[in-house]
Parts: structure tokens; sequence; C-alpha cells
């Protein structure tokens, strides 16, 4: 028995896990061990810097991995996609902005598209763009996303979408899973597999400093904070309808909730920010992190948390 | 094949699906058809009306039902709860606040203890209380709750809390949960059964007007928002960490994110409000309702959801 469906046949993969595309965290060696463990990588392009993007491919070496990007930050600098896609990608995930304008040169390539969304207009749009995988993401989710919709509700909502308009197309949950139990709740609400970030976010591989590890695995799914202030302090125009899941700590205590005065002092803020950030003090730095932290309590390399969710799931999922 | 486990035997019934006890909304007629149909109906005594109560175990004829409290308030008439215990119910639920003071009186009437939760703090009181079941509801959930956690990453954090503390508790997922899509993905987080209240909310036998059904049906999981909005109107003082999902209208998009103007403004809101809920106005009176209601496109028995909820759950869950 295994969790082997369309989506792993699609892919050439054995397990229908795919890893988070987080921007900075998910590098070439963490995205080359989810691959090698039988689910599909993805490089954090984030904003796109064409070094970081190249860097990364070479450090997944002979895996075969995909790249993903923020969409509207990729709109100013369109040659990193270039970048990405003369790797010959995996797949291509594009988040956070209308893909339209990088399908045809995606589709043009061979290069599957996926296409994160956080509301159903956003799942039509990804469906006009000719998405081959549509992400339903819900709040429960690390980093950036918005926080309208959850998982449990927003994945079979989509499902249904892509049923009735796209049937050939794939969906993926993502937000809040974070172990087997998780991964076999997407599938049971209809998703063809899972993206998962934080869990391998707390993994070996990870682009992560072993004092924010720590602090990870101590904490609650009750400390983390849906917020802007660190894109205010990061001084990042991310469009209005977006924020990010953070890790709770002493600046976001500051700040969050207070936002007018943060931006009548930014000048201070900014500064202190980045000395934090300097001193890799996360009272002050931030930690991106989902809900699911409260799930994860070691890091441990991202290859056993493949295997171990895939058997579990797969017991979950076949109890007759 | 079936979803039978330790819960549904220790409540002698054949589905893990549990009537949400929604105040006003869940009467007799609605908690027995769910009962008679194989699950376990819970009647809405919300803030504690004896008449109320009285009247709607009467409805329930010879079905097996339980009884739910909004706990603080329960506090205030706490006679109440007797009422409910002469009536021999199968459970008595209570929400939202410190259920010990009632802990013992329920004990004492050998009637099970379902206590909700909304944090892991509150799921260790809880225990405390010596709870037989701890529900475990997330933020999607319609109604009173709070907006700190999500069914995905929350059920399974309870789980593993009560795994560990107390082996022999049940837990029921609550948030989300319209179709056997939801309750396979609560089985499959861990929980025991699940408390549906949105789903049943539309059902032909929930003390709702036909104009809020119809509304409801056409509404999508995006038009549903958490607020104060409505207790502020009602002029009941509910703890300040809850508040309540409803679905979005003409009344919210006044006041929503406004509060101290309202607060200022307050004798000709509320005068506004009632004279919209005397109207049936739902622009303006509310409809308590959970994100799940995108996944509800029918008015349909409570019979019929139990049973199509339990056949698509045991078919997902039995795979292999």
């Amino acid at each position: 028995m295994s969790l082997r469906n369309r989506l792993t046949e699609f892919f050439g993969i054995d397990h229908p896990i795919v890893l988070a595309p987080m921007a900075q965290a998910s590098g070439g060696r963490l995205a080359a061990a989810v691959t090698q463990a039988g689910g599909l990588g993805l490089l954090g392009g984030g904003y796109g810097d064409a070094d970081w993007v190249q860097r990364e491919f070479d450090a997944a070496g002979d895996a075969r991995v995909g790249c993903g990007f923020i969409t509207w930050s990729l709109a100013r600098a369109p040659e990193v996609l270039d970048v990405a896609l003369n790797r010959k990608p995996a797949a291509i995930m594009l988040s956070f902005g209308d893909p339209e304008p990088f399908a045809g040169s995606i589709r043009d390539a061979g290069v599957p598209l996926i296409c994160q969304v956080q509301t159903l207009e956003q799942a039509h749009a990804a469906l006009r763009a000719g998405a081959n995988v549509v992400v339903a993401q819900g709040a429960e989710a690390g980093g950036h996303g918005m926080s309208t919709r959850s998982t449990m509700t927003f994945v079979p909502a989509v499902v249904d979408l892509v049923a009735e308009h796209s049937p050939g197309t794939f969906v993926l949950a993502a937000g809040g899973i974070a172990d087997g139990r998780g991964v076999a709740a997407a599938l049971a609400l209809g998703a063809d597999g899972v993206l998962v970030g934080t869990r391998f976010w707390a993994s070996s591989e990870a682009l992560v400093s072993p004092s924010a590890h720590e602090r990870v695995i101590r904490a609650s799914g009750e400390d983390t904070i849906r917020t802007r202030v660190y894109d205010l302090v990061r001084q990042l125009d991310w469009p209005a309808q977006y924020d990010e899941r953070a890790l709770h700590n002493a600046f976001l205590q500051s700040w969050h909730g207070d936002e007018s005065h943060l931006l009548a002092n930014l000048p201070e803020a900014v500064a202190a920010f980045q000395a934090g950030l300097s001193a890799a003090d996360f009272d002050i730095a931030h930690i991106l992190i989902g809900e699911a932290v409260g799930l994860i309590h070691d890091v441990v390399p991202a290859g056993a948390i493949v295997a171990q969710m895939a058997q579990d799931a797969t017991r979950i999922l076949n109890r007759g």
C-alpha cells in the first residue's frame, strides 16, 4: 500500500509530498533531500535573486527539483525566471500575485506550473493561467499568505471548484500539515497532495540557524501570529491583502497592533530590527513559521520526515 | 465497515458525529433527528433559559439527547443545569468558561461531561474538571469561539495533550466540518469524533428561518467573518477573549473594525439591530455560521446529513 495517485504519477514521485519553496530556508540540499526521499523539492527562489537561484540549483546536484517565486516581486526581475527555466526545473511555483504574465514562458519550456492561492477568486485566476497544480493555502501556514481562509474548509472548496472547472488540474493542501495525520487529513479533504513548509523548516538540511531551530522546537501552536510588522521593518512593499505568520516575540509584542506608531517611528524600528537580525537575536529578528510548529519537537533529516509522513498517512487511510 | 470506535461504544451510538448545541437553533426536533440517525444530538441550551430547555427536551421525545450551555452564563443561573440533569441527558456540554463549578453535580448525576476548548490551557482545565470528552474547536467554527487556533493544527495538538495526560478522555474536532471529507479528516487528525454545527444549522429540523437558510446556501466560505459587533449590539457581556463567526452583511460592513465608533453610538445601533431582528432582515440581523458554509448548497433532513457523512467518511478511511 502507498499514497501513489495521479499526482505522484504526473511528477514521477513516490509520495504526494512537496517541499514549500520557503524563501532562503528551502535551499538546494533540502530540496534534493525531499526529492531523494520520494517527494518533490522546490527551491525557495523568493523575491528573485539570480545568484541564489543558480547556487542552490547547483547545491541540489542531480536531484530533480523545482523552484518557487513571489510573483509580484518576480515581475520586477522577470529574467530570474529564465535562470530557473534554464535549469530544467521539475516545476515552477508562483505565489502572491497574477501568474498570467509568466504562464506562457513556463508552458513553452514544458515545465509544470504550480500556483498557490488563498481565495477562490485566485483559484479561478490560477486555472485561467493554465496551472497544472493549484495549492490551496490556509492561514495556518507560516510566512506569507492571507488571514481569510483555513485549510480545513478552503481545501475542499478549491477541490470542488477545480473539479467543476478543470478536473485535470491537481490540488495541493498547504497550511498546518506537519505529520502523517495532517497528510492523511489533507488527502481525505480531497487534495491530491500536500505542500509542507514548517516541518521541513525544522529539518537538518534547512538553511536555518541552530538558535532559530532551538526556539521553534520549544514553541506551541499558540506562539505564532499573523502580522505585517516584519514586512514594515523590512520595508518590503507587499500588497495590502497579504500578511505573514511569525513566531511571537518581544519585537512583535512591542509593535503588532500598533502599526501606526511603528510607521511614525520607522527609522528607529528598522535600525533595531537590523541590529537584531545581525546578532541573530530572535527576540527581535523574525522566524516565519506556521501554526503547526506545536506539533514539531525535533530537528531531523528531511528524508526521515518524508518517510514517516508517508508511512503514517498510508496507515491512517487504509484502516479497512 | 463503519466508523465505530471507542467513542461510539461509550455513548452507544453508531457514528462518531455529534450535533453542536447551537443556541436557539439546535432544538429538540433536530437533536432527536441526529440521535435517531445514529449520531448524538445536543440541545442548544445556550445562555440558560429553563423554559426553552424543558420545551426542547419535550420536543426530543424519546430520543436520547444531551444539552449544551454557555458556561459563564450558566454560572448566573445554575439552577438551569438541574433542569437539564433531571431529564437524564445523554451528556452535558459546557463551552466558554470554567467548567469546574459544575463538574461535580454532572458527575454525581452520572452524566458524561463534554468540555469545549479553544486553547491548550483550556484543554488542561477541562481535564482537571474530569471531562469525559474534550472538544477542540478551531476558529473556522460558526458562532462563538476564539480566533487563536485552526482545526487542522489544534485537533492533533489536543489529541497529543490528552493522550499524555488523560488517555481515557475522548477528543472531538469542531470547526469547519460539513461533509464526509471533513469527518474523515478529523478522524485522520486523531479525533475520536466530530462536533458539527453549520451543516446541521442548514437542516430541515433546525430552528432557523427559511430566509436565513436561503442566504446561507448561497454563501461562500469567504462570506463569513469573526467579529464582536453582534455581542456589542446584543449587549451580551462576553469575556474579551471570545468573538463569533457570522455571515458578513451590511450591518457588519458598517461596524466591524469600527467598534469604538459603535460603542459611542450604541443606543442607535442597538435600535437599528433590534428593528432588523424583528423584521428578520439579515442585512442587519445576525446569522452565526461557520467557514464551512461554502461547502453547503442545500437544506436537507438531519438524518440524511448524518448518513451521508458517515458513508463518505467510511469510504475515504478504508481505501485499502
